[in-house]
């Protein structure tokens, strides 16, 4: 088999076998296939697209070319959650605690990543004391004890992925669906998965802006999960605007309380609420949705959730008494408000501004080498549709750092004020869930 | 400007401008653009095409990434010839001193190459004693002197059609008209060539194997061409099987020598003087096609263009009795007959696989360190359309090795032989020519 003959087939439109998919991902892991006829099959792939069974194949393969993380030591069926991004998406961080509060074994494999904010793992740092550096049979132990623990991703996890979607990016080649799924769902799998939920967003602030693409996407990801024996569903949620109010570390960790206290912002509760009832159902905690969304509200009413939290915390060696006192939490220096110049309703907020604005601060990491101020970012006190006067706060940026006229700036060119807005639609769609 | 940006450009389908496309030709050049961003580009590039503006700047681009030629010392409109290429194609031996007997300056940078054969350089070198180590002064003397000089090519032609006909080879990106059209024409134009005639052929035995697509890569060039202010035509010939009789080097030199004496293949022949005529129209020395094939059969006839070739062959040290007696050219060790099983008319020759075979024979290289016997080579006594009887020789191999059966085999089964046949049409269309 040569590689070029494989990029010729691609690029004319036919398919590849396994083993030829098996060749090109384990060549290329290994080095043996060069980059710049990596990139070009990328592109091939762009134009000619996969069909389900090469997209299956692609995942398995790059799921194969790395460690594949062994779970079966933790009782239950493990259901992972996976949200392809946006702005202020604290899901994770209400999520993890709140289904294992009814019996979900939740054994978070994480990152940090780059971005407009932290990974999980950074966020959790926010945390004084909260480690990630524990072994893999504490993990284990943590997650059979606690029904709950995150570890950092381990090094070898995917790494034709890795590589891939290095390659990917510096030559234009990121934005193919079968690549997008195949890049995503290895992860899942490799990271021992049983079960995946799938947060796809569309809108403004999502990678996939349009509707259509993010539920191509969703299908594709749901298919390829159930070709490869795992029980899969997406729902499609929206970005139009950022989720929840917080968007920075240890802001977001005080949002993920306030969550499970049952004191979250609306769509960011009612997120955790749609995701978290179809954890539990492929977790055959519950018998269907409303059975399990009855469960994770009575979790978070009686304070069960929170008290998960509290012991998850507490087993990573974190202080626990930032649940009941949030002051404990990095604080920024300075609080400032962005007033509103007008009156009228928020008609929309630019997500990726925003979310820019609290890199800027110093909430995310522009380069793998930037280092992440945990206590700043940005809290928003208007969403789209609300009500807002002239001279009213429109949000409050976090500041370690006086000299900050362009962010304020930035966020007030953010939001647009007109006569009349109305909330957008948060769940747009589910794809293969259950009832 | 960023590369990442512009292969994302042309993968959407848009247009380059000329300083983006001087920035990718450049920065690929100078080794700052890498190859698995230029190998993603070509790939886009094969998908979305590139509008006549934008190949035209390419092919400029690609001339200006190394030494340009300069001719001007010589007198009069230089015209150049290239062939796409196909298997026995001996028309550049033929033209240089056709035309140059009529006045045309023919001032010929040529190549070694891989293929059946060597390249116009090894097969000029099957005359004994014949040199293209000449200088630059040397070759601009000559052409003045003698109408007719022979050089190899410069180190630094083009550097950048070098590096990246490499890439596009092992990236499946070779079969792209803007590429193509760009990679011949920038080499015309450093070269040097004020006026251009293109001989691009169709069939199989050719790399264009469809005449839709021989045209439309005739096309784009003729118009790069005189984007570019170079008057080009180019005509479609066919290379449904070999051109003339002889495919190898000193028998591709006697073929050339019989031709200029009158006596050469009648489908050589035909398309040396349509070749020489649009080269003489070009160069100004006729009024129109009729009048300059009239001076073309005229040198032949007079013995004018044979007396040119014996005048080129000695001022570059070449054994000038060769013209006289062509047992002087190396002679093959072995001479065996491929004979017909079956009596009928030959219906198909395939030129590829008869090529290969005159490469078996030690013809041409297969890799760039493979050394060529100028002495062998495959002679065809029969071509599509004519008569053969039971045991009638259909070819003759000249060999250097007893061991041969293989290629006799090879040779007998590109054959196909028939009930009827004729004869296939040779010239298929003119773009851009004269009258």
């Amino acid at each position: 088999m040569r590689m070029v003959d494989l990029i010729e087939k691609k690029r004319n439109g036919l398919s590849h076998t396994k083993a030829e998919i098996d060749f090109i991902i384990q060549g290329y892991t290994r080095n043996e296939i060069p980059d710049y006829q990596m990139s070009a099959w990328a592109m091939a792939v762009f134009f000619q697209e996969m069909n389900e069974e090469e997209r299956a194949n692609l995942t398995d393969a790059i799921v194969q070319s790395g460690d594949v993380i062994d779970l079966r030591a933790i009782a239950g069926i493990k259901v992972d959650k996976h949200s392809t991004g946006g702005v202020g998406d604290t899901t994770t961080l209400v999520l993890a605690p709140l289904v294992a509060s009814v019996g979900v074994p939740v054994a978070k494999m994480s990152g940090r990543g780059l971005g407009h904010t932290g990974g999980t793992i950074d966020k959790l740092e926010a945390i004084p004391g909260f480690s990630v550096e524990i072994t893999n049979k504490e993990f284990i132990d943590l997650v059979n004890k606690n029904k709950v623990a995150v570890i950092g991703q381990t090094e070898n996890l995917t790494p034709a992925d890795k590589k891939l979607y290095g390659l990917r990016d510096v030559t234009a080649t990121v934005n193919s669906i079968p690549l997008i799924a195949s890049s995503i769902m290895s992860k899942k799998i490799a990271s021992g998965a049983d079960a995946i939920v799938l947060d796809v967003k569309t809108g403004a602030g999502a990678f996939m802006k349009e509707f259509d693409k993010a539920k191509e996407l969703a299908e594709s990801m749901v298919k390829i999960g159930r070709d490869l024996g795992r029980e899969t569903t997406a729902i499609i949620s929206d970005m139009s605007q950022p989720l929840g109010f917080a968007i920075g570390n240890s802001l977001e960790i005080a949002e993920a309380i306030d969550t499970l206290k049952g004191k979250g912002p609306e769509d960011l509760t009612e997120l955790c609420l749609t995701l978290g009832s179809h954890m539990v159902v492929l977790a055959k905690k519950a018998n269907n949705l409303a059975e399990a969304r009855e469960m994770l509200e009575g979790a978070i009413g009686s304070g069960k959730a929170l008290q998960q939290f509290k012991v998850f915390v507490e087993a990573q060696k974190g202080d626990p008494s930032i649940v009941d006192n949030l002051n404990h939490l990095p604080q920024a220096k300075y609080k400032v408000k962005v007033e509103a110049d007008v009156s009228g309703y928020v008609s929309s907020i630019v997500a990726d501004k925003i979310g820019t604005g609290a890199m800027m601060l110093g909430a995310g990491r522009a380069t793998k080498t930037s280092t992440i101020d945990l206590a700043v970012g940005i809290v928003l006190h208007k969403k789209i549709g609300d009500a807002v006067e002239k001279g009213e706060a429109l949000a409050t940026l976090h500041a370690n750092n006086e000299n900050i006229n362009e962010i304020i700036e930035r966020v007030k060119e953010s939001y647009s004020i007109t006569n009349k807005a109305e909330a957008p639609r948060l769940i747009y769609d589910v794809i293969g869930g259950g009832v």
